[in-house]
């Protein structure tokens, strides 16, 4: 599995960490990294109303996402984001909501070039109220690139560090050319001899600050492309490194689309399964498990009661666990679920990503009538409703337990493809339904 | 609302259709079009081991969707799909199963161009067995662009009846580079001078099987764009169209997950409500109706008893609608929506997409106890296991129907927010389950 965007990388400052980025002997100084992220555009190719950076994906604006998987980077001290002033309040309350830190706000300019300008003129440290301290490289980024890995950052970084700037680069998916002035082809270019230039990109601070104070009103006006900035009045010829797709820029609305389907998938690769195996009857949730591996990628499970297992399910919160299926054989209503989800309350978890949790329970149509076992669990509609305000997507799901063999390998079977859709869809629009298999 | 994959467009043949293709006057006969579309490639870019034209897409392989979309522009007299041998059997099973027309299928070269080439051979008419026709005008498209438009299509065609040869263009989204040999930055191209040649092209077909006949072989086998073999080998400039965003080519992984939500989002934006207005309680089906249109972008309805109904759903039906929601009100049990199901059974509705079905129930506490409802509706889940072979996706829903005015708003709103959420998912592994609102 790619880590997902969630997951802290290992920390690269101090011995071996950014002194790698900085390309030094392990046990000098940590390099001082920081980085820029235009985010002033008006998503004008989208055809929504919103600025790209600014829309939703699972509740979440893309740039918090961005945000996220530059701050994991525990090697990158400030991230200025530079926006527009009439966007200035509504990042604030991302900030705040989802709780990045190091992050400082900059008022954008009209163009790309003029906001990245503005970003660097925070970092260089001749500002009297900036806290910022003038970094020694310097990455910049896109606010619509949100699956930016530690790996590329470090790459162009290190190479920024050898060669005063380094930027990611992708093949062309498609032939470019050159129109003539009527409209015509004029010449197509050879793809095997062109690169899409993207982004990270990162640059000696002193190189990058230098260009763009250069840089004349045409270039800040109608540029696009700071590699060309630093060979144009630096004369650097910056290095070129070879990015995964996942870089890719959130351009259009298909793009978001996308976006949504690489973010959920990612989420849902792992799930804990929570159950009591004291019981006789716990085996079930053990079948259960096995079914369910062959539905998921995979399953990481946690048994025992919760009341004995909560450092291990503490442990998998803190891993970054989003789906959990909590299996209920002892009683007839919702107590193990409901202690699950008061430990999901209690911790930070569902801040970033919408958390499912299906509450599973057997129906045995010996031992306790439809009617009344029903009656217990209709109260799943009002739990349901309570969690989701926390952002927990609770589901029901009622498995038929009949004593042939057979017949209850097929309704497990039936349940754990019940639990993958629902985890792999975490539609918010069927919570606290209670599903039957 | 763009007009989806699925819709018809208007013919374009006859007077005033392939004749405006051909820039001629009304009356004079149609121009002759064919299309080539080289499906040879092996998706090594998706990182999956099925070529990206075969990747299903709600379960049906991607180039059907291409196939449907060139299918419905009835000036286009054949569609040459060129296939890999090992590929040969697999696409004659696609064209039988969503019963395409008009295609005649030809083996890959071992390069697209190669590819391309057979194509154009197998329409040249100088092949003894052939049953193709020489057409006046070729378009070459990607197997992989599901979403060409007739509109552009057209375009490209009566471009390339003027200057010979014609293609779709797009803005470029990243600045294109020149790396030096060393892997450092060359130069970079102006944005705004270059554009990304995409596909379809249209091509006078001598102008381009010319083309063909001359081309060297490092052309064939390296060479990327068409439309530069135009050129250089007929030195015809080929007229470039602005194209949509649409016409981008299903390279990535993600771009799979894009194609699949715009399909989705396209197929849902329909529904149609059946239900009967002669009972009293007919009138929660129009309650619905209301909050539906504010879940949903638009609200096709049809009332009345499906037994005098059947052609107005007929009509329905035939203008592709694949989401339906029907209330029994009469019934504590399926009969109308099984009465709506042996319709679309009957019908080829749901060969190409999966048809969604809601099947609505109205839950009184006081007439009828809550278990006695259910065990009739428990069926519920044999019925869509049966359905579900002709892909059509059933779900149940109950909507609680309390006699205080706002409660019944309140769950007819809940009604809707489910109903929307199951047309938008259809997620196969839901079907069969009893929603209750």
């Amino acid at each position: 599995m790619e880590p997902g965007p969630a997951e802290p990388g290992p920390c690269l400052s101090g011995p071996s960490g950014a002194d790698q980025a900085a390309g030094a002997e392990p046990g000098r100084r940590a390099l001082a990294v920081a980085a820029v992220l235009p985010a002033g555009g008006c998503g004008e190719r989208m055809g929504v109303p919103t600025p790209k950076q600014f829309c939703p994906i699972l509740e979440r604006p893309l740039i918090s996402y961005t945000l996220q998987a530059l701050e994991r980077v525990c090697w990158i001290k400030d991230i200025v984001v530079v926006v527009t002033g009439g966007n200035m309040e509504a990042m604030k309350n991302i900030i705040e909501k989802y709780q990045h830190k190091h992050i400082s706000l900059v008022e954008a300019g009209v163009t790309r070039h003029r906001s990245i300008f503005n970003g660097l003129k925070a970092l260089a440290g001749d500002q009297p109220d900036s806290a910022l301290c003038k970094p020694e490289v310097v990455i910049i980024h896109d606010a619509v690139r949100p699956f930016v890995e530690e790996e590329i950052l470090l790459n162009v970084v290190t190479a920024a560090k050898e060669h005063g700037a380094a930027g990611a680069i992708r093949p062309l998916v498609s032939t470019v050319i050159s129109p003539s002035a009527d409209g015509c082809l004029d010449h197509s270019l050879e793809r095997a001899r062109h690169r899409a230039s993207e982004m990270p990109q990162a640059f000696l601070f002193d190189v990058i600050y230098e260009a763009y104070q250069q840089c004349s009103d045409y270039d800040l006006e109608f540029g696009t492309e700071c590699l060309q900035l630093a060979l144009k009045y630096c004369h650097i010829k910056a290095k070129l490194v070879e990015g995964s797709p996942d870089l890719w820029k959130v351009t259009y609305k298909r793009d978001l689309y996308a976006a949504e389907s690489i973010i959920k998938e990612r989420i849902s690769q792992e799930v804990c399964i929570v159950m009591d195996t004291k019981e006789d009857r716990g085996r079930v949730g053990h079948l259960l498990e096995e079914v369910l591996k062959n539905e998921l990628n995979r399953v990481k499970v946690t048994s025992g009661a919760l009341c004995h297992a909560g450092r291990d399910l503490q442990q998998i919160i803190l891993e970054q666990c989003y789906s959990f299926v909590c299996v209920n054989v002892m009683t007839a209503d919702f107590q193990e679920t409901q202690k699950l989800l008061s430990m999901l309350e209690e911790s930070d978890l569902s801040i970033l990503y919408p958390v499912v949790v299906v509450s599973v329970h057997f129906l045995d149509f010996k031992l306790v009538p439809l009617s009344q076992k029903m009656e217990n669990l209709t109260r799943i509609g009002e739990l349901a409703k309570e969690v989701r305000k926390r952002n927990i997507l609770l589901f029901g799901l009622l498995i038929y337990y009949p004593q042939d063999e057979q017949k209850l390998q097929e309704s497990l079977r039936q349940g754990a493809i019940i639990i993958s859709a629902l985890i792999k869809e975490r539609n918010s629009g069927l919570v606290g339904q209670l599903l039957v298999a």
